[in-house]
């Protein structure tokens, strides 16, 4: 079966989110906050957050509301008490304008030439129709957990982008700059392509360089349409 | 509130349904059958259909299912028998081919400019995909019923659109050529514009040329985009 619809990862693999992130703290809590730190630390409690979710400890939560609640212990630990909560608002919204790497909009131009495109992220549609429409990705629609109402790695999320899209699992790719997100496609189902993206964490923490178990490992959106022959 | 987001009907608002699946009669069955009766019989079992779902007499099922059996029923009627699984097959796909209107692309281009569109439509998520990237429309995401297994005009699909878009159901304004599509989107609090479509039926049966009910009445999405000031 060939592959006929790419889906991505979008928080680090189509987007820079610690630099976004950082950029909007600067912006609204001002200079003297370490930045990357609160973004980081911010970003540590995605995972956790979520897993309230999946395990059943919290109904369906939007992730912009789980953004929002772990926001307030981001700042209570960084001793930013006074932040109004106009401010923690605005602020949340931070993740619907984070930038894509520089590859992302010329590889994703390319490719939907030749396949359907969807992001098949954890964030929320209103979130990844926002960071689409002011960055400018070329996405034909838009799947991911809000649709089903669960979160990654949950298999309902892999499994809703064939059936929607009326495709064999085997004809969809799933595109992601984190291991497990494509051990759960695999398991699924769904062809794989890891993207390296070296600056995810700052430098501070690089990830592996391939994935040996995915059908490609990539450097760039740009080498996917490369091998792809799109 | 003002409106942020556009959701629309698609089969007769948004494309020519008559007009397109009459063109795949013909090509696919010759000459010799009656196209346009024949796609008015196929598009007159489409609410029958639907009712079957919404009742509860069948469990979820998309609508190139429903297409696909009611043309077996559509072809027996018609004496056309003989026609091979293959071809009925590629025939329903005539719903994934069709052209809009012509004011359509122009007028969606300004209105997304200011508006999130999407696509508000019965139609399953592959065939308003297909049909996206044949005609280019340019949706910012797909919303409808097969996100929420339910047929309009059940309120769970109009509900959705507001959910999904983190938006007041006041901000989304749904546009549509058949006023009982406006009445159900109204009941669920979205605005509503009535697009008058005088060639849906081949001019056999000439719709409304306004709907009083509706926050506007145009003849155009180019007049829809002029009224909103886009």
């Amino acid at each position: 079966m060939e592959v006929r619809a790419l889906v991505f990862d979008v928080f680090g693999t189509v987007v820079d989110w610690r630099g976004g992130v950082a950029r909007e703290v600067r912006r609204l809590l001002g200079p003297s906050v370490d930045a990357e730190a609160l973004a980081d630390d911010w970003r540590g409690r995605y995972l956790p957050s979520m897993e309230r979710v999946r395990s059943g400890q919290l109904p369906w939560t939007p992730l912009d509301a789980l953004h929002r609640a772990s926001l307030d212990d981001v700042l209570a630990d960084a001793g930013l008490v006074d932040v109004p909560a106009s401010v923690r608002d605005e602020l949340t919204l931070a993740w619907h304008r984070l930038d894509p790497w520089p590859d992302v909009v010329p590889g994703l131009t390319r490719l939907r030439a030749a396949y359907v495109l969807a992001p098949l992220s954890n964030g929320n549609v209103a979130l990844i129709v926002d960071m689409a429409r002011r960055a400018g990705l070329p996405w034909d629609l838009v799947l991911g957990a809000e649709i089903v109402r669960h979160y990654k790695p949950d298999p309902e999320v892999y499994d809703s982008a064939p059936r929607l899209l009326a495709l064999d699992p085997s004809q969809v790719l799933m595109v992601a700059a984190h291991v497990e997100d494509l051990v759960a496609a695999r398991a699924r189902g769904l062809r794989t392509a890891y993207v390296h993206r070296a600056g995810e964490h700052g430098g501070q923490r690089v990830p592996p360089p391939t994935d040996p178990d995915a059908d490609l490992s990539v450097r760039s959106f740009g080498e996917l349409a490369d091998r792809l022959g799109a």
